[in-house]
């Protein structure tokens, strides 16, 4: 959990399970961005959960880019690594790579709105959070 | 959608998609419960999205069975045929097979209790959702 | 199917399913490349099956792009329509939109390699698959 | 790592992940399956992937049965406990239970078939394997 706090990546290991595969053997690409919001739901030292249901604040994608470098197989074990590439008003552009071996397999930059979760309507972000943000710096 | 209010065995066919084989080159066994609730989504005439939203009657499942007698793979084209095996007060077991080439490769029983979705607590199942499980007879 | 051998964009309705939702109560957005993948599955005459499992060719995604611009909710009818940017030697560049009543609520651009699926090697686009991504044209 | 060969359950935490729940906001039950698939894999001191890959033995799932007593919700923490019901000469039941809290909202005696992967066949299962089943002993 000391990472957490910690300025710099964050970083949270991801199993390749075996339902994550395709039928190329390789995993079904639409899994990488599950591994992607795994390591977002987990990057909050209070928990997600606690932001989405105690104070009614989501983040939805509003757009993913992706480069797909690599394959990966059943069993490998990838770091999630995420930093941040900018913080708006009431978004922010976090930079994912999925990292095995040293290598990023994958590497995606992911633009998520701040919203109020009972309308999903756009607000700025609460600066605790933009303060967790801003602290995922590259090292 | 004559087929919906027929009485027999409701029938809606499923198609194996790329993602949902294993490492193994066959369906991945949870899968398999993806297509049966699908088919429980199609057999209400006025759609399930409506008994859910605008009544707030649901159907979690309770009990599971399921035998599973031959792989199913990518590109398989699989009817789904639902029966009913018996209605209670406030559940019902239905009779799920996932049909290949006049096969049955799975054959599930799920008995799903009706609850009102706002407490999740059981209710009696209404007279017209019952009519319609019991139409689902066996031919 | 006639949709198929026409020249112009290739379209296919896609259900939001009761589990492709999330703790929002929206699409989770991984689920739409499931939807987009499932519409390049269905857009070759003779299956997409035939041409990976017979001819051992794959169309692995290499870069996604994708805007998210309104939520999708469960029942939700979507039809995705899939039209050809760019074919290269060896790779092709599809756009798919995601349109709910006439309005599209996510859009994508997606680059696919072919490759041997043997080795998960580059080749090029065989002319017969080349002829019928460039039939997708926007009208 | 020591839980693995040691005698006894064998207990793998699982965090609910926001994509997992479904319309009713609660645990779609076809995830709890992926829950004990995953607790499955990581069982094998040695890798399921050593045990698929390099021995080409898998255990395909030929009969589930499941109750469920509780809903779970996105972020609850749970722990799957597996023990070993029976083995026989080619085939396994295992007990799973995912506890929260010290409670199991769901239960499953699911069995599996030793298979030569290469051609799906039942086999006998091999001694070591027969051996870590067995030694999942309730306590």
């Amino acid at each position: 959990m000391a990472g957490r706090a910690a300025r710099g990546p964050f970083r949270f290991p991801v199993r390749v399970r075996f339902g994550d595969v395709d039928h190329a053997g390789i995993v079904y690409y639409p899994r990488y961005f599950e591994y992607f919001h795994t390591a977002f739901e987990e990057m909050f030292a209070e928990g997600y959960r606690h932001i989405v249901d105690d104070r009614s604040i989501g983040f939805p994608a509003v757009r993913v880019e992706c480069d797909f470098h690599a394959p990966l197989r059943f069993g490998d074990l990838v770091e999630v690594e995420v930093t941040c590439d900018r913080t708006g008003r009431s978004s922010v552009t976090l930079h994912y790579r999925a990292v095995k071996d040293g290598v990023a397999t994958a590497e995606a930059r992911i633009t998520c709105a701040a919203v109020d979760m009972k309308v999903l309507r756009s607000i700025p972000i609460p600066d605790d959070l933009r303060a967790r943000f801003e602290s995922l710096r590259p090292v």
